[in-house]
């Protein structure tokens, strides 16, 4: 991995990294902020996994969370949401294809030689984190907003014991039944071949379950709240009697002034299972 | 309204009376805590409405929410559950007649006499209080516990504008539907005769908002909670898109240990809207 930019924050280092992705064809970037106490050995982590249209960069920028991350000494990384660059195929919409990698391994052309998110965010990029940088692989937590919500949702209950705790911000919770969400993930993925049960947040808490603690905001003014679902969420938890809290914020909708006002909640939830 | 003991209690007093009561026909009892703030004028109030088998008593001595009410500078009303005494009809039933007055006007026999804990609860006791003691009817909030959470959901939202806040703690939630709570509601108004948009949370919730925050907490180990119905008040939440926060507290049950230990987030949360 090839240091883009370091920039002291918050007492610890705001990275921006790129490697060669065997996964997914490409060069990818990502973000990494380390507390100052990875100075001095390995330090917790949490995931943040991005919406549609958003690079590495908008969470780093705009989400306000490495305040909260250096308080607590929790490493934060911050991936693509997409491969990217000449040659990947792409497509005119904004839910398909760059930006828009859905954390599924397409299996359809011209998707299926690139667009492979979740070996990318699930097993690629922690192995070459672990590998290189003073994280530890025993205290992982993962929160996204929006497609990075699906994302983290769905990847936390693929991967048992993993991580610590679950959040999200406004994610997209049900896509076998949405949609905005299934349109993508049918081309990706063809129609029919889909495991929903791995790729839809609220089949596979009823499939799974979780064995930690899930956090999930929602703005009440949220222009995509009818395709977001969090009602569907919100029976999957109660149904099966999950421990998770649902909160429904009045007046916010699903921008980073959202994410940003509701981040230091999200990551002191972590730290408390993190930490526990 | 005489005393029959007051104790000093985090810097102010916890009451009890009773008085005359013309709604239930019969003498009542109730618990009272004044904040020290309440010598030098009206305080807000939080009423606290208790569950099945409860008298006035059980919440003021084990929910433990007088030490962050002194904190905040807040009133807690604790009414009784029922009329009760001799000449007040009751039933074998831990669900029917005394400690079950289900927050409504009962109108069949026999009942109708004395079981009008709504209008209690909701005119008569507020009346006595602001005539009576430093509370502030400008500034109120209501929880419960149970059958209490019940009352505090569905009174909340049948007088828009009086409670800046509500919240529940593992309330009985959909009685329309829930024959644990339906047959006692059927025996106090006549099965058929019932306007369950006014005694059913999450039909009145549809059917009126409640213009103001709510909070809710449910234990997963509450071994009521296939009647409780939390799934139901999720879904009236989130399809509404109302302001609310609803957390699956993994673990708990539905004794006072579980009231207690989230007592203090309740009393915080009303705070927030009361000092708004």
């Amino acid at each position: 991995m090839q240091a883009v930019s370091e920039n002291k924050c918050f007492g610890g280092v705001q990275g921006v990294y790129t490697h060669a992705s065997d996964v997914c064809g490409c060069d990818m970037t990502f973000g990494l902020f380390l507390p100052a106490e990875a100075a001095d050995g390995p330090v917790p982590v949490l995931w943040y996994l991005s919406g549609l249209t958003c690079t590495h960069e908008n969470a780093m920028t705009k989400a306000g969370a490495q305040q909260w991350a250096a308080e607590q000494g929790i490493a934060l990384v911050f991936p693509d949401t997409s491969p990217r660059g000449e040659g990947i195929a792409d497509d005119d919409s904004y839910n398909l294809g760059t930006g828009a990698g859905f954390y599924v391994n397409a299996t359809q052309d011209p998707w299926a030689a690139n667009y492979r998110m979740w070996d990318y965010v699930a097993e690629e990029l922690p192995r070459l984190l672990v590998n290189n940088v003073a994280i530890d692989e025993d205290r992982q937590a993962i929160c996204g907003h929006s497609m990075g919500g699906h994302g983290a949702l769905t990847i936390a209950m693929a991967y048992p014991g993993r991580f610590a705790s679950v959040s999200a911000l406004a994610p997209i919770t049900h896509p076998s039944t949405s949609d905005w969400a299934k349109k993508p993930i049918h081309a990706y993925l063809g129609e029919g071949n889909v495991d929903w049960t791995r790729h839809d947040a609220c089949l596979s808490l009823r499939a799974n379950g979780f064995a930690g603690p899930m956090l999930i905001d929602q703005g009440t003014k949220d222009p995509f709240i009818d395709s977001l679902m969090p009602e569907a969420l919100a029976a999957a938890i109660t149904e099966t009697r999950h421990p998770g809290t649902l909160r429904m914020q009045a007046g916010y909708d699903h921008s980073y002034f959202f994410v940003s006002s509701f981040i230091e909640d999200h990551v002191a939830f972590h730290a408390e299972a993190l930490y526990a």
